[in-house]
């Protein structure tokens, strides 16, 4: 069975409370439960979230030597963190990018990201399913 | 059954001959013969390819207002043309954005996708298997 | 009786249908309709349409030293093609560029105009009027 | 009958002696003599220029909640006054910019429109019958 | 009576003690001592400080939902939080951004403030006296 | 008793008129009534408008010397005059900037002051209270 | 004998008073006092000066096709108006750009001149010398 | 025998006719017969123009894997295309970019070439003896 | 005897493990084993790091009061922080930057160093020993 | 006696010879000559040129200590050479930097003057009389 | 006999020893010997090298008057060198600028050349064929 | 014993006597004095200096390939030298770019280092101690 972390940057935690016309009514809970029901002795997922980079630094390093891949929504991080670069860069198990909304048709500073560069791949725009094909496609990297 | 097309843009014909450190040994037909194996039942895939940017969208208007989804990966096309941008806008069908690579992490004038923000959402950097990603997030939209 | 070439770029075969917000709801069937009863005994107007930019090259070519004015509204390719831009510098027949939106108060990659040095004058923001407007220019000029 | 104000901003006051091989050797005057003999018992034209850009916002707001629509060619302030642009967005009566030059095809800071996504629409590029345009494209937006 | 907190970023613990030419000998302490004084009986000033951004962000949505609203000296994350900026948006509370100096008049790397466009409204340059600005302004909206 | 000018720039004199969504209804009048009531006895406010750029220096120069501070709102002149700035810079009173918006929430050639280097702070995005406020700074700085 | 025009721009009125570290404590009426002396019987000198952009124009129009100079001290609209530049370009007698100050050694948005393309040459950072070697070089240019 | 392509692109079917300042009076069909003569035995030359991006790739992918260069004049498709950039990198046959004028003299968006990375070498300048400088480059690479 | 900080940030704790092409395989306890060695008698030197940027500021307030100096190498927080360059601003003990790697060797944005300008000196590019090289200058420092 | 310097930089040797049309037909020995009479009794005036940057700073702290000032025309060193603004910044003669075109009318390369900042002013577009006015501002400094 | 000056800048006395993966293993003294076998009685071929800006446009004015043609391969130069841009241009004889690699395929500094607008035309990317290119464009030019 | 060079670009022979606010009191010769005296018996140390770009790198070709290591303060060559830059990659010996000052902390033109990326590492800011860091630097990578 693959270990899995999912693990969510900034304001992250207000999920299905906050801006609900970007990013829907569903909260980080329902979503968990839902991923969970659906990989059941497939994958063993954990969730993670903290609003202080540092903090997603430590989380990283600790996990990242020893399980089977990290779903990461950076949040605003995204777009301003070289240490999460410099630290996704460093780990052994793959790092999936996930945004939410699609970022490329929001302001003009969420257009770049940053720890792009050093991530496997990246998904954006599907809402909370956002999370689960992140999931799909590192169950099929492991293949 | 749902109604999918896949669409690929220029040089994308030469796929699991051209520069296969990037882009791997697969080809395109493998990919829709296990794509079609894979959805059997539940999607009717379609396959098309151009290298001309007009004919992109002649495609694309002739099928945009009666199938479920199109899954477009432009290629070189999505770092320069408006007028596809202007297509899928236009389009009464959802349109998903593929790339096999990881575009943030290849040449500067690749970070750009000028078709991103008129898609639904987009997936990059997972090979071939982007394009199922790809199907997948379609048929949960459709739910 | 003078000849007159309009030529519509990319997209433009769906006006009347696609985003009405912005274009309004007139097809450019009416349009010509309109334009032809108009000039009756003044001016020979003919229409033609491409999505694909080397395909609007050749049939300026073929007309550009025999007319006596083009009206082209080149859609997108307004913004990206020095292609147009060459082509139309190489024409004996005056062109006179038109858009139907006031592109200036869209988003900013629709400000730039790369054909507009190459054309005798624009015209934008008129909705369908702008195409009569420039049809006035071009009979007016041939005085 | 419509009323109409044709503005003109700095320097356009020496039209016909000024640089005639950018703006050709006739006067103002002459051109609104053309202009009212043509829509003589249509439109109702009067004139004003001005060199200074609080005098010209001092017009606009004059006349700008009565009148039916406004010609203005800003001149040099076309491309640095946010004054005139926050102007007239706050009119009821449209504004149309025009200019006698191809404002595109002279040097790069003429290529910038600062007033232009406050207009209905544009017209540049046909001499002084850039004026006539407007005035028609006026004239229509009323029917 | 009106809740309100009041909220330092980043080196602001060191106020009266660092470079008093720009930010005066007068302590947060002082200040604090000084305001709630002057509100005594109008609103119920709470004070907090930390210089780890992720923090800052636990601190607002802690009290975000509950009080009448935050001034905020987010000191050098001003110019580079996209995730304050976020959790600002997010909030029910309106939230104020303060500073002590005229930011427009130090280095250009302070000159934009990422957090701006989420606050209701900034005040700068007044010295100490910026916070109590900052309160009046809140008392305000509340009327 | 303090002498205080409160001087705007172009277009405010339609304010309560224009564009009622950003600025609210509320005339100038309105509010230079409110504010003499407030300050009776403690300041003696007079108030200016003007279209014209160098009109409003004319103003400044005036009672630059004399008057104990000047509360300027110089609208689209904030974002484009050296020369306003340079005024500020030569008079003794001190200049606080205000705006009714908040400045840095709208287009992006409204995020930069021009004026406010020269200024001695800046208050933006608390409606017509902005006035009140700039006048409570002065106040206090004088004493 | 030569009639040459001495015209100061914004602010430049207050010459003299203002910061004297960059501009010294002359007036400019004790520059012209100088300067008619030296003069006397070779060149007719007159002085003007306005704050307003419009009326620096409206003078040099009225003046620019008699006289044989101009000596500009345009100050702070130099670096901000088409509109001068235009008005320099359209005149029959050459304009000598002067600054007092070495304006490439102050701040940055003072080192681009945008009217001293228009202009027959420049003189800059000789302190009231300036405006005596720009009288030089037009009577100079004169022989 | 070596087998070469000289393949041209957007409006170069006009050369010879069109803006003969720039690019001569001869045409491509005397260039053609020069060169045949010239390589009589040693190069078999064939010839191909298109005026569509998409063709320009069509006709490269046909041919590139079997002959022995191709001289490229990509027109105006030079600095835009991303598409014949990765076209050209996915070929076995060495593309040499040839242009008839000097580019880096002519107007700046031409300046920048797109294509240029992708190229074998690059010859600019000689008019129509720049075909024959890459004819003789490549026979010599072949050696 | 001197007392010195020797400071990481963040992903720093890795160092030894992490892309030894570019760090090396010495970690940072070696390293600090060797130096203290070296300087014994001389220096006593400590060691902290952390992945967050606010504790790093916790940090260097605590102990920049009362120490010799501190050498910083503060990781990917170096191109992105401008909270640390206030902090150091405000200490009294010089701190001096360090990188292991050359930084102006690597990627674009790692070239620019923001907390640099804040810093007594800087030294990059010679493996573990710039921690050495940093001791060495802030001992000739306190001489 | 005044000892003036005139320093001529790269490709002005050929001066009277090379691009008329720009630079006149006077050689720079007539030059002298002229000033040489005109200064009699006044000004001991010295000429020397280099094409070599490193020369002409060997030149300038040969003499840069001892005399009363130089003119520097540094001709294409202007935009380039940083060596030679920190050579003028450590003289203690004043430096006037002189050009014979005006360079803001000209290539947008020659607009920034590097070396401008160390001078103590500058004269530009006068021909061959801006070496007389800029030997006419040091003689005035010395008074 | 055509006179034919082949020139190399800075660095380019290694040819042959200097990172040979960029520059080939082959010396300059085989390339000018093969050069002055091939064209025997044809062309009168001269070498000179230096390091230094200054001596290289020595040399071109000693001899760019005079002789038929220089092949100019000005290395680093290429990139910075307004005053070699200048030399030139003022030269009678025709100059074709040569690179050994593509520079469009190397980094980004290297892209643009400074002297190129001024040459006739350029030659880049056959290694040191690129040198016999030139002569026969020189050649060529001559008839 | 190693054999190293120290070796100054242009200007730092005035080292002592120039800008002493910045670059200190101390001579070179002082400092060259001290080192020998330091490194007696460990290191032989020899000094070079030009004002000229082609000398410094006629110096480093001359011995570059034969001692152990070079110590380069290129002064203002530093930040536009790309043949300096071509010149340290292509030596044997190992580089190391030194400053006085701490260039990041002085004007913007001074912050990149063009021949930095060239270099083994860099040491800024530490006066004349630099120096001696760097030989240090050079002595431990040696061994």
């Amino acid at each position: 069975m693959k270990k899995i972390l999912i693990l969510n940057g900034p304001n992250l935690n207000l999920l299905g409370t906050r801006e609900p016309d970007i990013y829907g009514r569903q909260t980080m809970d329902d979503c968990m439960e839902a991923l969970r029901q659906r990989y059941l002795g497939v994958a063993e997922l954990t969730y993670r979230q903290s609003n202080c980079e540092g903090t997603l630094i430590d989380i990283m390093q600790e996990v990242g030597f020893s399980i089977d891949g990290i779903v990461l929504n950076a949040g605003a991080y995204t777009h301003t963190s070289v240490a999460l670069h410099d630290c996704i860069r460093s780990l052994k198990a793959p790092v999936v990018e996930v945004h939410i909304s699609n970022i490329q048709g929001r302001e003009a500073f969420r257009h770049q990201s940053i720890i792009g560069p050093a991530c496997k791949g990246s998904i954006a725009g599907f809402g909370m399913d956002s999370y689960r094909l992140a999931v799909e496609a590192l169950l099929e990297m492991g293949k």
